[in-house]
């Protein structure tokens, strides 16, 4: 089924738009940077950009300690102007820059939307607002595949438009079920995956295997309430504030460098099935801010920790 | 078109309930009381209630001047147990109790969902959201109408089951136009009506007509920038945090009593559009809070304020 | 020393007050009850202060379970108009609305503003901001002694005109110091204390001995990152929130019932030491609330959690 | 009267800095452009500082427009390694990149700490918080004179060492207090003035006289409730969110760049007075914020907002 046709809005509001520009904000490029700290990187990135008639847009860097340590860096430029291919570009940008420098490096090119698959279990909430973000274009991202180990959720994914395949998964059959899941999301070409409130723990094989980031929401405020039923812990802890993490999962639960966080208040009224309602909110808010970022390459890792830029 | 059935969700986490109970969390009913504040309100509601048999089990109260003024009460009780019918315990209620006080006063019971209209233009973010908690159970109403003056939101009404009616606006036909809405909210049974992202501004003779509370989302934090383009002028003027706010709607523009209100942080990187898509996530949440609260009995208006238990 | 005078603030701004009332705010009374949940405890209680002559301000209620549980209960009412002296008060409610029901009751008088001790350690934040709002009439509370284990913050106690006393604690010496902070806040009268960043930990000896309230801010969000060096925990976990939370003290660290938490946001650019610097904003608006609810008899105990009206 | 002597702290908690370094975080400096967005410029200021033995710690940079428009840019870097005394930098970097590229620009010492007078009325909470931050080493800043229309904040700045000069301010007088108020700050080698709750108006001579930056903080969650009793404002709209705003003082009253807000929730409950008495840490802290990033030469003017880095 194809995605169903909403022509844009026409409002009462006047067209909010930047000024009339000839750079068109989708022909842009992201660079992002992580080497060991030393002087001149900066320098050296943005004259070899510079140099190569690229109009850097955006610059952020950070470095972990003043006297050594890593430097990350994110720069976003209008490839308009360019005057290398992209090939070019990035073999002349080892070269000359990433390689004497030791750079660990990675160049997205915004025109290449990502391609993020999904996998749910029977949760709704998260699953539905990435789909609806795609849809109404705040998120640019390809999906091409939904995977779940439950049918609940495909009527969902048909009005979408989007394939929906179902993947049962068992104790004595998670090996399997794994490998299937990771093939799928291979051909489908998934550059990263979503934990939507995907109920199973994946193996340190699947992680290796797929060997692209998988993001994950789980339902506290981490390191607090790790695991299972953290809305009862959360309950019985008596917390009067409730939260959501979102972050890129590893071999140990729960335990991957955290992207982003947020809270909601709560008082002694509430019951672990009312916290659960709440927290669905936060839950949904989070992931998707920690998807967006990713997508747009302003989240890079430093090694149990992030910077999000 | 039915609307889509999901089976409750099998989870990898145990179902988390409250306490076995011989009273159904839904067999209760709301009373809500205004009138000029005196000694023994308090005393003279709970005894009546206590002895025809109602378990209270939430009991608000505000006063807005303790030497007079007005006094506010809700309470919630368990209806198993009570020994009059709905209409005798209304009469007998208003003889003994409100009638000798003074009181405005309204009782809801649960069993008995409110009936809620929606009217919306193109943007759905909002209508969406209150389609899925609907769907989801988050909010118990009834949604027996969705009123646009476009075609474009028809598909998503579908989706969920509801009738969908344009009834289109035009400076010349405004008149005609309201009165086809209101004709159709009173077929409906409305017991309220939300707007949801309308574009239309409603006319004093429209809310005389309908006669029953209408909530509106206003994109800004009021009473800064009412009316058109919000976020340009938030915008323009800096601004460091963008809001929402939820009210009644009156004969003025963006000026009745406010039921909820929320802000989120912004930098100097945002522009006007980019500020819509972030204030989108904070209309919604905002909206449903209201509309929520509403549902719930817990918004009584007092002047252009309301007190919100 | 004598706490410095200064008279009232005289501004541009007109006086705002609330109308003139013959109701003295100060002259008010509260009543806290917890019991085992039963049908008739409001009217109970509503008609016995009623039929005395109180004026009830703000009644909140919780029942803890709507098929049994706890129920608690806060009445607030002014005590003019009341046709029985303080004692004789107490000996009829206890008699004939207490007794019956099996309550745990307490009643504080607003004219008679509870004593609070402050323990402290070098940190002066906590500490201060109380002296600070105590002496704005933020809070209506006497603080008859600040005791240390340093000496450094004598000063800042002289300057408020408090009573200051060392008591140094060590390994070795930790019981005798412990029995004499006890003598000294027994000696002077205290309702309850509270730990402004005082780095002993308690043994269940003094909890015991001294038999009262013991209020705590631990600089993390609870349960996460327990014990010595939240902050630097909380950068090692690469958190993008840090928290602080007051709490009842227990003989178990930072387990203690919750009173009040908060939040802030905070990225990657953070080192332990600016954390900290952060956190401190956190810990005093955190601790400064649990207080304010505390001495207003606004937080009820229920488990190892509270009920905070 | 000297600041009193604190020693620092020893605590339980194991020291936390950062890792050894030869680079003194206090030998820094801190360079501020503003100019017409164009190629080059990244590429440009990095090159040189580069080329001159500076370590760049941190680099920020906004463009208002991508197809031109005002770029922003601030860069901090180590001075040890620098292989130009201060004059003789400045007068080289104008000659070869401000010059060149028409910047406006800035560079602060941080081992020259900006200079600061506070004008105070009668309320006592922003001008103790920032005292209290100074003494305790949050804000880097020197606080050479407090300036207030009345006396009763002398003995709080006595207690902090600073010297303290009542300027009676009356309608007949306003022209001259405000001369001598400009003149005692001159005198004081004044950087930039905070208006920590200053009940005056200032003229728009006094604004070009002092000639710079006067930061004010502003009662409400601007540009909602301008001018005079905002509280009492709000408390009449009914808003569920109080806030305050801290700006750059312009001639037109609350209407400058606004450099940090905040808001708090409300409820029915709160009066005008309780609003104010709320409101009173939101305003401390957002001045407090505004006034370090203010310090840190992190907030740039573009037309009548700011960016922030």
């Amino acid at each position: 089924m194809t995605v169903p046709q909403t022509s844009p809005p026409q409002t009462t509001e006047p067209q909010t738009t930047e000024p009339q520009s000839a750079l068109d904000p989708l022909n842009t490029a992201v660079l992002t940077i992580a080497c060991a700290d030393q002087r001149g990187i900066v320098a050296a990135v943005s004259q070899f950009l510079h140099g190569h008639g690229a109009n850097i847009i955006h610059s952020d860097q950070h470095s972990t300690d003043p006297a050594g340590g890593t430097f990350f860096m994110r720069m976003e430029f209008h490839l308009a102007g360019l005057d290398l291919a992209r090939e070019a570009f990035e073999r002349t940008f080892a070269a000359e820059v990433a390689g004497p420098f030791g750079m660990d490096w990675n160049l997205s090119y915004r025109t290449v939307p990502k391609r993020m698959v999904i996998l749910v279990s029977r949760y709704d909430h998260c699953f539905l607002d990435l789909l609806w973000r795609k849809r109404r274009g705040d998120i640019m991202v390809e999906i091409p595949l939904i995977i779940s180990n439950h049918g609940d959720l495909r009527r969902d994914a048909e009005m979408f438009g989007i394939p929906f395949q179902v993947v049962p998964v068992t104790r004595e059959t998670k090996a399997e079920a794994e490998a299937e899941q990771v093939r799928l999301m291979k051909e489908a070409g998934a550059d990263f995956a979503v934990l939507a409130r995907y109920m199973q723990i994946l193996s340190g094989e699947f992680l290796r295997s797929f060997g692209r980031p998988v993001i994950n929401i789980h339902h506290s405020f981490l390191p607090a309430f790790v695991g299972a039923n953290p809305y009862r812990a959360a309950f019985n802890r008596g917390v009067k504030l409730i939260g959501a993490t979102s972050h890129y999962v590893t071999e140990e639960l729960d335990a991957g460098p955290i992207i982003e966080q947020d809270v909601l208040p709560v008082t002694h009224r509430e019951t672990p099935d009312s916290l659960m309602r709440l927290g669905r909110d936060v839950e949904r808010q989070v992931l998707a801010r920690a998807v967006k970022a990713h997508i747009d390459d302003r989240v890079l890792v430093h090694g149990n920790k992030t910077v999000v830029f």
